[in-house]
Parts: structure tokens; sequence; C-alpha cells
């Protein structure tokens, strides 16, 4: 079996937006994809190590603001590798607080999605958190980030925790 | 409410192969997405009424193969836009039995996944089938096809059973 074959699938980048109560947070994922039309439904894996997962299994709601291309490695990275337990994620960020009371990241966003949790599938490491879609928009026009840009033109890593990582990649940029 | 928000996320197209007994089918799908690394887990939303979602639930098992950039607008019409219910759709392509004994289509493949189904979720008009990794390979190396390439490029359309349909579309190709 060639894991490798795994990376010829193709994905955006979103920053996912959560809530707990008052406290809010963003993170990456890749993972975000369309599972229903009618009603419009949203999927994504988040890893249960997480802060994250700990905020939309409480609140049962998330965003997600899809990436430009022109996203920096450094945007990506203070989502991507940094844990709202240090630090503030948030803090110097634009966004606005959505239908969800979720945040949703504006920075460097093409169009955001707004989802209440309606299941939520344990699948090992992650969680599969599916949602029926309550507010979207396009925010500018533009090519959304993929992931394979992000690696082959950006050069960027990926985290331990992404449902993608395979082990003789190394993940870091902390 | 802005639909076309959704059209910013991104997928790649695959043929997933399917079988029923010695029956075997293939069909697009754009939501293969990776869910969990350790093990390697592989998720894909079906629409209900496609003969692979009544394959695969019926074998528990499913192939996929991630279509390489330069495949023609005829062979995704071909797995996209007719039903197995009404021709043979392996007939005259290249495919091999895989570990699953499902079908793995290896025209204008660059990778290939497959998997048995542990896990199956019910959304709507969709199930996603949920499959822990069984076999995987790099057929090619290239570029995949992307839903936005296929659709800004390649000028293709969407049927009206996929997860990502809108109403003002025009699907269609039969």
């Amino acid at each position: 079996m060639n894991l490798k074959a795994l990376h010829k699938i193709s994905y955006g980048l979103c920053v996912i937006g959560s809530r707990k109560g008052d406290r809010l947070n963003g993170q990456i994922a890749n993972t975000v994809c369309q599972v229903c039309s009618e009603p419009p439904i949203i999927a994504v894996a988040i890893n249960k190590k997480n802060l994250t997962h700990e905020f939309i299994t409480a609140s049962k709601v998330f965003t997600a603001s899809v990436l430009a291309q022109d996203t920096s490695l450094s945007f990506i990275g203070h989502f991507g590798f940094k844990s709202g337990r240090d630090i503030d994620k948030l803090e110097g960020i634009n966004y606005r607080i959505g239908e969800t009371q979720a945040p949703v990241v504006t920075d460097n966003t093409l169009a955001y999605l707004e989802a209440k949790v309606i299941q939520q599938v344990d699948v090992e490491t992650h969680t599969i958190f599916i949602g029926e879609l309550v507010g979207a928009d396009i925010i500018k026009e533009g090519e959304p980030m993929t992931y394979a840009y992000y690696h082959q033109v950006k050069r960027g890593t990926t985290p331990k925790t992404a449902p993608v990582y395979i082990e003789e990649e190394k993940g870091g940029g902390n």
C-alpha cells in the first residue's frame, strides 16, 4: 500500500471558526466538503486533540472561511500551527461574528460558510462534523488556495494533527 | 444566504468503483476526502439514487481513481452523466480488479485508493461512506483534475445528483 496515493486527492484550505461560550477560536482545515445540496449540508473532519474540536462539540456550530491563493504562509501558520490554548488566535485578525455567533475570519477570505451541526461521526483520531448551512456569502473574487498549491508552490507543511499527515513529512513551523 | 459561496470549496474528481456480486460499476465523485491518517481512512458522499450507492451498500467496499487534469470531457461524461442501470460503464475502459474485488479504473488515473466501509452516515439525499484504506498506489505522475479546472477550463457541468449541484446550473450532457 503506497500512502503517497492519498496526496493526489485535491483539497482547499479554510479557516474553521468556532466558539464555546464567549471564547472564540480558528484553525486551518483542508477537509471542508459539501455532502448534500438540498438542503445544503457541509462536513469537516477535526482532530479530537484540537481546541476547535472541544468548541464545536460544545456549541454545535462552526464557520469556514475559504482562503485565497495569495494568503501568506505566516497567516496559515498562525491558524494551522498554533493552539488557541496558548494564544488568542483572533487577536489582530479581521473577523466578524456570524449568524451562528461563531467568528467568521474575513482576512484573506474569498467566501465563508456557517453551519449548525446536525450529526457528528467518530472516526478514530478525528470527528466528522456534519452541519446544515445557515449562512454563506462571497467576500471577494479570486482563486482559492488549494492544498496542492500550498505544498508545491508555497512549500507549506502539515501539522501532525491533520487527517492528511503522513509520517515521513516534517510537520512543524511552531 | 448566497449559495455561490459553496463554489469556492476546492475538490478533485475521482471515479468511484463499486461492485455488487459480479456486477461492476463506476461513477464520478468530487467528495473523496481523507478524514484520518492513523489508520488511513477516507470518506465519500454518494447520492442515494445512484447505482453506486446500491453497490457500496451491498458490498461494503469502494475504490477511488484520482483523475488526471488532461482527462477528456467525454470520459468524465461517460462516468458522470450515464447510469450503470442502462449501460455497462466499464466496457471499453481499462480497469483492474482490486484487493476489494471492486474495479479500479486505470484510464486517466494518477493514483487509486481502495477502502472497506466501516461506517455509513445518512445525510438527507446522500450517504457518506467512511472506509478504511486497504489498498493504494500511484499509477503515474501528473496534475490531478480539480473541480474548478473541470468547470472553468473544460466548461464541464454537474449532474443533478451531485452534492454540489445548485439549481441555476444546467446539468446534463447525456
